[in-house]
């Protein structure tokens, strides 16, 4: 399914949370990622996520669509890094 | 049509930025919001914010489903705002 993931974590773990996102989806802006995973891949990131943030303090929010072909997305200004490489 | 609406813009820009989203979409997150929107305020919006931001180095990602109900959202840690309260 096709993932949006938006993360806001404090400083000490960025860079944690920021080579597991990459790991499992393309990075498109600063705190932001996309990409279709599976829903075991899905499963497996949340885990590892829960295992790294601070659910008192730390927020991400993942938005999921099962059919990736309704969602359109259009950039203004620069963009950051080509979000072509799906997974 | 439900909207999501990430922005990175420089610090300078910040503000502007926020007031204007805040006036058509709701805060989520850090520089994420959400929302519904018909077509024209979004056309509105986006007009609005091609008149804020630097294109050059500023950057905008609107991710939009025309079906809402397709798109699930989950929150893990903690919740920065109710989200409850839709357009």
């Amino acid at each position: 399914m096709y993932v949006i993931l938006v993360y806001d974590v404090a400083q000490m773990r960025v860079g944690k949370m920021l080579k597991l996102c990459r790991k499992y989806l393309c990075w498109i802006q600063n705190s932001v990622f996309e990409g279709e995973l599976s829903e075991a891949k899905l499963r497996e990131l949340k885990s590892q996520i829960g295992s790294i943030i601070d659910a008192d303090t730390d927020s991400v929010i993942i938005f999921t669509n099962k059919m990736s072909y309704n969602m359109d997305k259009e950039i203004l200004g620069k963009e950051r890094m080509s979000t072509d490489n799906f997974l």
